[in-house]
């Protein structure tokens, strides 16, 4: 997908003509349209009481998830897809003929694609603590929820939540199908997280996982860097320290952070191509004479953060910054522990123009793993596109994917 | 230098054991203390009027000045060195013999040492709305100076000011002491932009120039990246669009801005090893069960920022970075352009893992100047520091530096 193509799927996905929730609890799966174009269904699992990994409780627990293709007899041809920061269970399809954009992976899920919903139930799950806390087609529960025990929203009172609590959410959902393992779990960026953590948490669940731009652990310097994206948020006053309604929420620090979070996504070749379309120049009038004024690239990456801004949740995002920072594989003591219960054949794909998970963060979790010895392997994704390469163009890789797949 | 000691430079450069702030306006060269360091005097530099690159007027320009070895009687042995965005014009020596560090970039300007003061009569000068505003050993004007007209500090009546604004204070300067022309003019960072700068729009001065980590445009990424900076000073309330006192100023949003910078201008490799020095996990108690307190890491970047605030004006880093995304090689309508006009051999020193500055910057520019068939050269700094490899560890290219004068 060129760029241009791109951010016209990054920018649309949260802004789609909206079609009714379905909020059916059947394991319906989705029907290819007359363009064989899966249709989908966003479902809904609700779990009465959740205990997190850090020993707190939740009630009423509620995500949004969707799947694509049929769970055979044997309930052994499941696939996890696990969603990025930003992203959401929309992993492929659309909800209805009209939608601009299918989902995010829908290159390569579906019938024949590299994850091919002719052989595989492919299941996805909105988050805990879902950015889009606002978008019609995402369940998720987090500080923007009511909280049963006060009819208020739980603010900076909701507990810490990790990537294992995502984990655990997926699990209870897929035990609630009688599916009691997978054929493969598979993500990109934070979803891979998901999907590393699935493998060393829930080894005999998991033979085979497929990490896309990700990491076996939160570095120093990727724990660091994720802190200014929580930076913009408690600056703005309308934060609050956390007690805002949606009307008067902090959207100037919410699209702040944003716009660093796409900067840091993406690449100086695509905003230089932008910067081109835009025709921009260093010594444009308004910036030059107004302090107060941006320049043009600046503005499109302003205007841009703000359309996003406006189905996310601030909080959201400050506890999802803080599920990445605590991750490491295993939740264990340090990263080679985590990865010595993996059972799983393994494939990890970095982009070569990462500056988010940079590539050695993947590469030093495959070494550490065909150190101890286990089924590991690395490929590149060597497009221009920076960290979004794996979400924009994980089709690069379709037919490595697919045998990854296909072997036993 | 190691990552350890560079970082007791860093930030301990700007809270240093103060000595008494002389403004002579002589030309009174620095002498050698017993020791051998440059014991240096700051000086003032006024000029009653001065008009801007976007044709504002600014009254009673104070900016301070260093100067180290002797001027010769034809004038004709001086280098200018021009410094980065968070520096001033202590690039050498010291002010007393206890000061705990010397000028940033004394591993090359000295007695003997590559920029060898025994030779040369070395020039720097602190920029207009230099970042270190209350920093004893600092004169400048910008937001935060007195407005003579109104006896207030400016704030955002201050005229925006160009990187060719800092270059025709220095060349005022200059002339002021009767000088003509420069052997070279040499600088990292925005210290580069004010080096190819001079090259450009006063080519008849400039024989020689060296760029460090620089840039001949902030090219669209770039320019995106430095709003970045800004942002959280914007969303402070107390920064109250620009109009407060250093007792009511926006010190949380002037750190956060600075964690962002250090962060940009550093590398994985350094945060990992100070990571492991304070014993950093993901999950720390703290983080993992308090959404209101942080990991060790970033417990350790905010408190270095917050240090570092203590000296610096938050309306002076707006200002910086609009200069630097104004950027353009002779502020001409296009980079090539700016360029054509350069008649000095010129050496470009990018960072291999700089991440604020990329190395593809001074690529480009050497490329455009090889192209129009001028003398031009590149080598690496390949050392694991970040961009401020160009700051720390510039010595790791002495000899070079060296040859560079040395040749006619």
């Amino acid at each position: 997908m060129r760029p241009r193509t791109f951010i016209a799927l990054a920018f649309t996905l949260f802004m789609m003509s909206v079609s009714a929730l379905v909020n059916a609890s059947s394991t319906a799966a989705a029907e290819a349209s007359s363009d064989n174009t899966l249709i989908v269904e966003k479902q809904r699992f609700t779990l009465p009481s959740f205990e997190t990994f850090n020993g707190s409780t939740i009630k009423q627990v509620n995500v949004g998830w969707e799947a694509y293709g049929e769970l055979n007899d044997k309930k052994d041809n499941v696939i996890l897809v696990t969603h990025y920061f930003s992203g959401t269970s929309h992993a492929a399809g659309k909800y209805t003929e009209k939608d601009a954009q299918p989902g995010y992976w829908d290159a390569i899920i579906g019938p024949g694609k590299a994850i091919d919903t002719n052989k595989f139930f492919v299941v996805s799950v909105d988050t805990l603590v879902n950015l889009n806390a606002y978008d019609e087609h995402v369940i998720t529960t987090g500080p923007a929820s009511i909280n049963p025990d006060t009819n208020k929203p739980y603010g900076l009172s909701f507990p810490v939540v990790t990537i294992r609590d995502f984990v655990n959410v997926q699990k209870a959902l897929l035990e609630s199908l009688g599916i009691t393992s997978l054929y493969a779990v598979v993500g990109p960026s934070m979803g891979s997280m998901q999907a590393i953590d699935w493998a060393s948490a829930y080894p005999d669940w998991i033979p085979r996982m497929i990490s896309v731009i990700g990491a076996g652990e939160s570095d120093g310097w990727t724990t660091a860097a994720l802190a200014h994206w929580a930076m913009p948020i408690k600056l703005d006053s309308n934060w609050n320290n956390g007690n805002y309604t949606k009307e008067t929420a902090p959207v100037n620090g919410l699209t702040a952070s944003l716009m660093l979070i796409s900067q840091h996504a993406l690449s100086p070749e695509y905003f230089n191509a932008q910067a081109q379309s835009l025709e921009f120049s260093n010594l444009e009038d308004a910036p030059l004479n107004d302090i107060n004024t941006s320049h043009s690239i600046v503005n499109w990456l302003t205007s841009r953060a703000a359309s996003r801004a406006e189905n996310m949740d601030a909080n959201h995002l400050l506890y999802l910054v803080r599920a990445c920072q605590l991750f490491v594989a295993g939740h264990q003591q340090d990263l080679k522990k985590g990865l010595s219960t993996i059972k799983a054949k393994t494939l990890f794909f970095p982009a070569t123009t990462d500056l988010l998970l940079m590539p050695y963060l993947s590469e030093h979790t495959h070494a550490m793993l065909e150190d101890m010895g286990k089924d590991t392997a690395i490929d590149m994704l060597s497009g221009s596109l920076g960290h979004l390469e794996g979400v924009a163009n994980v089709q690069a890789q379709q037919t490595r994917i697919r045998r990854f797949l296909e072997e036993k």
